[in-house]
This record gives structure tokens, C-alpha cells and sequence, in this order.
């Protein structure tokens, strides 16, 4: 164990904060964790007194007058401004539709799955590690996407980080997909055919999750470097690739969608275990911003309610990447936003009904 | 005068098209018209089979079978999909909100603002160049982004190029600004504020601008390689630019749509003047695309219709780039999307009314 000086960090709740700074104990095995120290070791505490908030496990910490406390990325109003209501608007879900999501797994076909399929291996491996995974918290490694049973919980802690370090990296491939697709249609003068709009949407919704997770808990100088060099090799990695192969890049996210799908089933069956005691307590109000965003119905607020409204967000990038892969990146239109035949024995289809993604011939013909 | 191989080029008006391929005359003060074959020099000719489209003033053309001519992007029609609409819809224009468009200029303030506004000086010097405007075609240099009036209109083929090089630019600094305010919003773990869909949206509505003009003439390869080099150029020279500093960035933006709302009123001016008589002719058809996407009514399809449409588009580029110049690029909400308070004696500001762009006092309060 070392002894490191933890940088000043915020964790609340919406309605009930508290400032920390002080030394906490890093284990040796979880380097990247130093920065994490709001999140990555929290439990509830007696010294605590607002009883429902996330406190970190430390030797030694102070609590401030709520009052000195700030929302730091409260909704903007000005002398002027009420509010500025979201980009793409979310159209909600159903309760039948957010548990009929499952963790699935598409097999590798080609050597760009192949290779795709190991990337995403390489990356839920630095995850774990960043997010300090002890052996008896991985699932069966054998199914790393559909397995959810582990011997031990991760704590809300682990999965806060592990939440925040996900989103902000989730937000780049729909954007640099988009943003080439964009530039490539104005300099070969060509039609888009409809891919480009699916794939900025996506990147919208991956940044509603993060500013969800981020009302909860605001992570240290260490995270958010981690998150800036993350940022910085992801992009860059992503535009080459996608510049190469549009097409392993789709599989890629497609695999990185079932890890997101896997990652929200466990929490959910870990919150319905019980094993998530603060999230479970009825007192526990998840952001205002996200009851807005996903127009959560009055009694259906809790965490796990939350987590059921992004897994099945993940589902349907899941989906859409795992089809967009599928199909011809130049020429064909894309499914998810055209118009089909009146005499077609179909419809748009639902990405999030299709853990797989469709095969070409059964959305393009 | 030199003689060159001009590349095989398509040019069409949508109903009637003809292909051409063979030396054309390119004088040597227009070194950058090589590729523009196609538009540079168009005129009527009495060997034209179809009396309505475009058809180069060469010493030699080939007219080929209109049966072996393709529409070069088609709206995209599978098995199963009938068509893609538009990401953005537009919400189109009445004719008082786009005759009440004026070329107008925001004096210079700040340094910055300097700055920006000689770059614009030079990017229009170097596109007058390449399009081949002659001394006796250039409006009072004094003011460039007002005056109208010149001694010798452009032809359609200048106009065209003109449009489609400029175009093919415009889409590029709104996806720029929008990706990095998007990737900004992920490493920083902070709010946006409203600004990237408006930004996403221009540069989309700026796509649709040039692929209405692809449709009526394709360039040739020196003109494709210009556009290829030159989105290399802007889009690093944005990115790197956006980064330093966004406020100059949009006011650069802000110059640059000044001039698109000047080309295009100088356009609308030759057109009533009957200078351009291809584009008054009654049975020249503007693209279905254009007709579909800014929803114009039956009889108001002319081509002088189009440019009224456009340019009123450009205005708003314009008054939001100005706008978004003069506003706190942290911390203010994006007014153009915003809700006004109720009790404020103004809503939603409409950037088309404010060719200077509303100072930040105006619109945040
Ligand atoms: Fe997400
Ligand atoms: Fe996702
Ligand atoms: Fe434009
Ligand atoms: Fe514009």
C-alpha cells in the first residue's frame, strides 16, 4: 500500500454534495486508480452527514459546508435564457423494450472481425485494470460479453469510474464516422445516403450518458487526464482506421457495444442482487438532467431505472454498427433512417432488436 | 492561349445531359481553369441537340447518346428502400424573408477581427483567380462585399464553378467547430451549451448547396483535385485554427458567409438583368433535389428561385457566425437555439435579420 495526496474532488448526488481532499490509500495493484480516489474506493460512512451521498474510504477525509458547494456544470441561464433543450431529442422507451435487452455476441466471420473482436479483448483489459477489477470480480472469461455472474460485486465506486471512463471514450467514434463520412461526401462530390445523421445522433447520446454520470460524481486530476490522453489516442487511432476500413472500424464499435450492453447487465442484476446498497436506497435521486432527457415517468426514477434506459441506448448502437459493417459503406442507404417500399414485406428496422445487426440482404435487398 | 486535353466531363441541366471530351481552349491568365473545362466556357451552340443545358465553347466537343449518360448520384433506390430524407429538414423561406436579404459588412473592431477579415481578402483573391474573373468582371474593390455592380457580368460556367469550389469549403468549418466542441465537451466532462447542432446543421445545409449545384454540372478531374487539396488545407488549417481560438474562427466564418451572401445576390442581379440567359430560360430545370429539400412551391422553381433560397440560408450562416463570434465561447448558451424567458421582452433571435450579428448583450443578457 502507498500513501498518495488525493486531489480535491466533488461527489454528490443531485441534492446532497461533499467536498473531499486528503490523503487515501492506494493499493499497489491499481495504479491508474490515483485519480480516482472520489470513486474508485467509496462507502458509506458515519461521519457523513448527508446519508445518501457516495464518501470515499480514507484513512482521513474532511467534509465542507454544503453551502461552498457548486453543481459545476449546472443547466446554463442567463439574464435572458431560461434553458437550451437537447440537440436530438430522445423519444424514450418502454419498459417492454428496455428489459427485453440481452448480452449477446457476434461471432468473428472475417479476419477484420477477427481482428476487431481482439481489440476490444485489448481494451476491456486496460478497463479493468484502470478500474481496479479484482479476480474475484471478473465474470467467466470464456464469455466476456454475455456472462454477468461474478463471485464478488463491483462496488458503486468501480462502477461510477468505470461508467465515466467508458462514456467519454464512446463519444468519439460516432463523431469521427460522421464527421468523414461529411468531408468525404463534399470532396468526391457524392451523396451520404443518410449514414451521417445516425452516426452524430450517436455520439450525442454516448455524451447525454457521460453528463449523466458526471452529475453524480466528479472524478480527480488523475481521471481526467487519463480521459484527456485516452481522448487523444482513441481519436486519432479512430480516424486512421476509419480512413483505412469503415467497415472493421463499424465491427469494432459494434464489439465495443456489446461490452457497453454486458457492463450495464451486470450493475442492473447487481443492483436487483442488492449488492448496490446506495443505489438501491429510496432516498437516492438520480439527475434531473437525465429524468429530462430520457422523459423518465414519475415513478420510475431510481438507478436501476436509469441504467435500463442506456443499456438499451447501447443496444441500438449495438445494433446499427453491427449492420453498418454489413453493408456496402459507399453505395448503400442507410436503414436505420430511409424509407422503405410500400410493397417490401418490411419496415425501418429496430437496431435494438438485433443484438447481431442485420445481414445486408435483409434490410437493403 | 494553349491548347489542352480537357478531361471527359458530364454536364447537364437534370432532364437533358451531354457528355464532352476533347481539347478546349484555356487562356494562360486562367492557369487553375484546366479542370473547369466542363463550366469555364460554356455557351449555347447550334449543335446542341437538347436547347437548354450547358455545353462548352471548345474548338471541338463530342455530344455522346444521353442513353449512356448517368446521373452521377442518384438518390439511392434498393430492393427494399425507396428513398432517405434529409437529416435536417429545412424549414424553407417565404419570398419576403428572402428579398429582405442584403449584402452587408461588419466593420472590423478587434485585431482579431482584422485578422480574419484580411484572410477572407485573400481566400477571395485566390478564388477569383481560379474561377478566371477578368479585371473588367470585378465589382469597386473598396467594397468588395457590398458592391454589386461590375462592368461585365460572369457567365453560368464562372457562377458555377464559383458555387461548387466555394461550396465543396463551406461544409467544412461548421463540422470542424462542432467535433471539437463535441470532443471538448468529453475530456472537459462540461455542458456545450447548445452550440453543436447548430453548428452541424449549417455545415449539412451547406452540403445540400453543393450537391444541388453537382447536379447541374460535374467537374472535371483538375477541378476535383483542387477541391481535394483544398479541403486538406482548410480543414487543418480550421482545426488548428479553431483550437487556438474559436471567437476569431467564427468571425472568420462570419466574413466568409458575407461573401457567399454577396456572390449570390451579385448572381440574383445578373439573372434579373437577363445577363444569364440559360437560367431565364422558361424550360431550364432547377435539380428535384433542390425543389424537394427547400420544399419550393410549384411556381417558384426558376433558377433565380434557388439562389434566393440559398442566399437567405447564407444569411443565417452569416448572423450566427457573427453572433457566436461576440458571445463567451465557455460559458454562453448557444441563443439560437435557446428559450427565452418569459418575462424578457424578447425571444429567440432569427440570425437572417442581423447581417453584423447580434452583440452578446442582445441575445444572453
Ligand atoms: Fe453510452
Ligand atoms: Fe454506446
Ligand atoms: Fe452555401
Ligand atoms: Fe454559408
Amino acid at each position: 500500500m502507498i500513501l498518495n495526496k488525493a486531489t480535491t474532488t466533488v461527489c454528490h448526488s443531485p441534492n446532497q454534495v461533499v467536498r473531499l481532499s486528503k490523503a487515501v490509500l492506494i493499493p499497489l495493484h491499481q495504479p491508474f486508480a490515483v485519480g480516482l480516489a472520489c470513486t474508485a474506493t467509496l462507502r458509506h460512512t458515519a461521519t457523513n452527514q448527508f446519508p445518501h451521498q457516495i464518501v470515499p474510504q480514507s484513512r482521513a477525509f474532511s467534509t465542507t459546508n454544503v453551502t461552498q458547494l457548486r453543481d459545476f456544470f449546472p443547466a446554463k441561464e442567463t439574464a435572458l435564457i431560461r434553458k437550451t433543450p437537447p440537440a436530438w431529442p430522445h423519444h424514450g422507451w418502454t419498459e417492454e423494450e428496455m428489459l427485453s435487452v440481452v448480452p449477446e455476441h457476434r461471432k468473428p466471420e472475417t479476419v477484420g472481425d477477427w481482428l476487431a473482436w481482439k481489440l476490444v479483448r485489448l481494451c476491456r483489459w486496460a478497463t479493468d485494470i484502470a478500474t481496479g477489477i479484482r479476480p474475484e470480480q471478473q465474470v467467466d472469461k470464456r464469455n466476456p460479453t454475455t456472462a454477468v455472474a461474478a463471485h464478488k460485486p463491483l462496488t458503486e465506486a468501480q462502477w461510477l469510474v468505470r461508467f465515466i471512463f467508458l462514456e467519454s471514450i464512446a463519444g468519439v467514434p460516432g463523431m469521427v464516422a460522421g464527421m468523414l463520412r461529411h468531408l468525404g461526401s463534399l470532396r468526391r462530390l457524392k451523396r451520404d445516403n443518410g449514414w451521417i445523421e445516425t452516426l452524430l445522433e450517436e455520439s450525442y447520446n454516448e455524451r447525454m450518458h457521460l453528463l449523466t454520470f458526471m452529475k453524480m460524481c466528479e472524478p480527480g486530476w488523475f481521471m481526467k487526464t487519463m480521459i484527456l490522453g485516452a481522448q487523444g489516442v482513441f481519436f486519432n487511432a479512430l480516424f486512421v482506421s476509419y480512413l483505412i476500413s469503415p467497415k472493421i472500424t463499424h465491427r469494432f464499435v459494434g464489439y465495443l457495444e456489446e461490452e457497453a450492453v454486458h457492463t450495464y447487465t451486470r450493475c442492473i442484476r447487481e443492483i436487483e442482487q442488492g449488492d448496490l446498497p446506495k443505489w438501491s436506497d429510496p432516498e437516492f435521486k438520480i439527475p434531473e438532467l437525465a429524468v429530462t432527457y430520457w422523459r423518465m415517468p414519475e415513478k420510475k426514477r431510481t438507478m436501476r431505472d436509469l441504467i435500463l434506459y442506456i443499456r438499451a441506448d447501447e443496444a441500438v448502437h449495438r445494433g446499427v454498427n453491427h449492420t453498418l459493417s454489413n453493408l456496402n459503406q459507399k453505395e448503400d442507404p442507410n436503414p436505420f433512417v430511409s424509407d422503405y417500399k410500400s410493397d417490401a414485406d418490411r419496415t425501418r428496422p429496430n437496431p435494438a432488436l438485433k443484438p447481431t445487426g442485420f445481414e445486408r440482404s435483409e434490410v437493403i435487398g
